[in-house]
């Protein structure tokens, strides 16, 4: 698989620099029949985009997605699927700078050693702006999989910096109550703390990191195609190509590591007239496949990289410089980060579902 | 992608159940004219297989790899190279009983949930069997990151159960320290320790889990193929896909959660002739791309889920068992997945090298 | 591989249904650091606009290409680059007695079958409208063919229904005799008997199939990638992609099954210190590998099957009904997909050269 | 997709020099809980092998295949599938005078041009002995296919050199026709006029060409993937791959071009209550999807490269040589590429037909 396309059955393909035209993404093997209009995709896309609140960037993008191509009359007709989106709030000249001075911890650098051309603005593919089209891919997938399977996928912020809320039955949150707070922690004591250290850190200039948590319920069993792309595999990769992530455990995850087997282990009982287990250190996967329990997994945030703190650095000639942050970001990317989990996680489980039937099962 | 292949361009294929006549796999896209003979790959497989020391399983595996097809006088020919080694102790009769009781955090019961059917041994290609033929691929792999970029890769059990030893100087850690010790931890007093640790949960018939750290050093820049191939989304996906492992973190990880990014950020400055970074929390990779410093990552290993204690679940129609441990295995896993974890490694970034090579650049 | 993707290292994705808003596609792993503006592409995809002649349907689109992403200040990025073209002319209406009577030989009946939907137009991607986006992508991998190789494409009417113009020297027809006549035969002559030939049909309201040839100079030595994908073997699934193509048939193809071996064996010569062959029956290519030689090859398309004259069919019920012709079409396809086939191969070669370039050779 | 792999959901990937220590193939996505066995394979693998007539190479391979995973107890397991067979008949040094003098129409000259380097044998992966595999793999599908469709292929001899045979009703040939003569032409008067040209052209030490034809009966409606991976185009490309294949056509193929509209188009008539066409120019496939009706197509095959005649060529360094014959082949390669071509239609169908099951029709 190739750089820009995801997935191999249900296979998103995105394109569109940060500061260009717009951005898109094409859907290709999209099932047939399925009702959709952009007020499917909409949604969710608002959760992501910038401006909802003060706490993140003011970068204004309105993002109205419109269906280029793959449905008609409402229905989708098994062709490619075409999203786009145009870019509005462009500006391309607050990234002048960074032209001579690679932003330390972004993409400037990296992405000059690989292609050895820059777009205008830095990463021009490096950026959040890129993941807009994820969502709405992702969108599509989860009311298939919603549709196929009553699939529901719900993460949340369980950390910010150094405030860190967890719950222990992560498997009852909804997305409601997830949206009842801007900083999307689904409890409103430790939420209130998260957006005063978000607070905190903007006022000084700084930013924040933060972690993730993702609950899928109804997942089917038999997903995941061992032995290299096991669910958790997968998952692990469609998480850590979301930008700023550089962690990911599953079920019990490195806390796990500091278990006994006999406490860790994940005993069957019959509930329903199925097996289940009593516990789910396993995050609802075993030998890569999933079990019928929820898939559940945490991703790692690092603090965003633009800040407006003086930082000391060099040049591209070595000539020591001291940079100011320029251009818009969020102080803390983990707010706006959770419908990008949620999508990522919804291609995932709607591929893997896809290759299961193929082989005639499922 | 798909199930059995990993890599695009160096692209691996493995086959063979635990218990069935042998194991192998197939690696297509090797480049030609690479001297290479079984000696070269037989030294990492003799690092993974069992029976090295008291605490791995009693399983004796000799894993003397035979290349069937690619190589001619010592020179790999540019076709597809194989790897193969016969299985010889072969015990499905020990598995007899989980064909009827599914074993707790085992592939048992979601192996027959996606396949229906079956193999003897349990999960036949759940198991640790099938990674030798990862490791003999990841020999080949960095043989030649080796010989065309001087890429060292080393990996080192840093925690086992909660004893967890840290370094300052990742980077400075060689193969030779890592195999001074049975757990393949390269601190003396700290090896010892862990060896304590797994011999305790021995002998108490419980197991225990533990994290793998890796350093690659003299990767080259500008690898990874972003947005949804890059490097650590490779090297996640590699990681996740190696049986009993739940936890990836790149650089700083979820520790870098915690952090400002007034502190995170790894400023620029130049050294001997070059751009260098003054910090490496980004662990050598910025927008998915490598920026020469060395590729650091961490890995999570849970409990083996093979414990000689009893455990009470249920069989396949609900009725309540007290199963006890059988089958051979491991009571910690980790010292024998330090050459797993470094295979894994190399086959993603000998991959990600011949990409950029085809884009004309590196 | 699947269904709207092509190549694997310069990998074109299309989109759009023939009646739908627009038609565009997305290049993945385009080289960076090419010069490239719609100017480039739109001379190929004017040659394949319909209007051009009396020989064509009266559909009237434009095809004007907008580059949405992957460009700068003329250059390529290295990130994925989009092209554009807004449907114009669109006539669904046209169509809509489609929906109950499948027309003969065309995809109406088929795109139901599959996918349980049909678009209103009826096969909405199986038209010649999709393959504008082949010409603008083939266009681009032109322009990268000739400057790293000096590749040059050259494709032309070798038959019109019965009237067939052979050459004894294909390697040296060149583009701009090809379009010296609106037939796309480099022949005044044959030109003019093609061309009434076509009247002729068209007159009757029938239609007319032909051969197209296809020549490539300068392809480097050492392209296409055994066992399966032979150049000859992508060459060969290229063509058949196109719309109306049924058959393909590389050097001296099936002519060459009535040969002798001691006849049909290209010997080897040295020729400005170089070996190179003194025949060409191969086609440029042996074993699956490009020798250095001329790649040619020759494509079969069928009559259109959109004619004029009253068909005897039935319905979707199985009803007698006689079909009258309707949507606008071309009496004969073979001039409009001259371009259609240079861009295919383009497309293939470059890919095939990418290949090479990974392995490190080339 | 690449090289040594074909298919996307059943895939086989191939290994094996012609004169190593032998040749294998490793199934991915072979579906769970089929009945088979070694024997389920042989018969196919005994129709292509060498020596079963004065026709063929006396190049002896018993070609005795072992299944070495993917199957217990007599079921697939839906694991990778390895089949594997020893080379007993190997003498690399009949070929080392090809290492100085590249045969003509040989890969030995473009095999050293790709890789740099060349197996003992020439192009060791050039030969028919890699299509051993193919049809080990071929006669797995074509269980596979009869079990779920009942689809039958059946493949012939229809021309020698010259002679040329033609038949009314293709879809009524059946295997066991094929098989009353060596030269596997269904019709004895004509059989018997082929055996006589090859005998003709082996005594003079020459060879012939020829064409294979190909009928595949009750293939499912809906299968092929537009607009890249049509029905057409995977079985061009498969046909293409095949050593010494240098056309393909479907339905009329280039007969057709010569056709009017009028008459080429396939009216619909309704039949045993469904739709059905009246005449089948079309070759059962329609804008890239199968309609139902029996699919067919044509290959030519070129005159065996290898002749006992003399022939004047230059060695690597552009001397004058004269090149006599050796390696042991067949003067006519047709009749033995019968079982491989099923072989190959077989791969793409049954990957088709998942491809459309994953779409959840089918």
């Amino acid at each position: 698989m190739m750089s820009s396309s995801f997935g191999t059955l249900f296979r998103i393909t995105t394109f569109g620099e940060s500061h260009g035209p717009g951005i898109g993404g094409v859907i290709d093997g999209c099932p047939p029949g399925i009702s959709l209009e952009e007020t499917d995709i909409q949604p969710q896309l608002d959760r992501r985009r910038p401006g909802q609140s003060t706490l993140t960037t003011s970068r204004n993008e309105p993002d109205r997605v419109r269906i280029l191509s793959g449905v008609e009359d409402g229905k989708t007709l098994g062709t490619p699927l075409t999203l786009y989106m145009d870019n509005k709030d462009v500006r391309p000249a607050d990234y002048r700078e960074f032209s001579r001075v690679p932003r330390p911890s972004h993409a400037d650098f990296t992405y000059r050693l690989k292609y050895g051309v820059q777009s205008k603005s830095g990463g021009g593919r490096a950026g959040a702006r890129e993941t807009a089209v994820r969502v709405a891919a992702g969108a599509v997938a989860e009311k298939i999989l919603f549709s196929f399977f009553g699939t529901q996928i719900v993460a949340w912020v369980s950390a910010v910096g150094t405030v860190s809320w967890g719950t222990a039955e992560p498997e009852r949150v909804t997305r409601a109550q997830v949206d009842r707070h801007p900083v999307r922690c689904p409890d409103g004591v430790w939420a209130g703390k998260m957006v005063r250290a978000i607070q905190k850190a903007r006022d000084k200039g700084d930013s924040l990191g933060g972690v993730i948590t993702c609950v899928c319920r109804n997942v089917p069993g038999g997903l995941g195609e061992p032995v290299f792309d096991k669910m958790e595999a997968r998952l692990a990769q469609a998480m850590l190509s979301v930008p700023a992530c550089k962690g990911f455990e599953i079920g019990s995850g490195f806390a796990g590591t500091r278990m006994f087997g006999s406490k860790h282990n994940d005993a069957f009982i019959r509930r329903d007239g199925r097996l289940k287990t009593k516990t789910n250190f396993s995050g609802g996967v075993q030998g890569g496949i999933t079990n019928g329990e929820p898939v559940y997994f945490r991703t790692a945030f690092k603090p965003t990289a633009t800040i407006a703190i003086p930082q000391e650095t060099v040049d591209v000639d070595g000539s020591p410089v001291t940079l100011k942050g320029a251009g818009r970001h969020d102080p803390c990317v983990v707010p706006r980060a959770v419908p990008i989990v949620e999508s990522m996680a919804a291609l995932v489980i709607l591929d893997m579902a896809m290759m299961q039937r193929a082989r005639g099962r499922g």
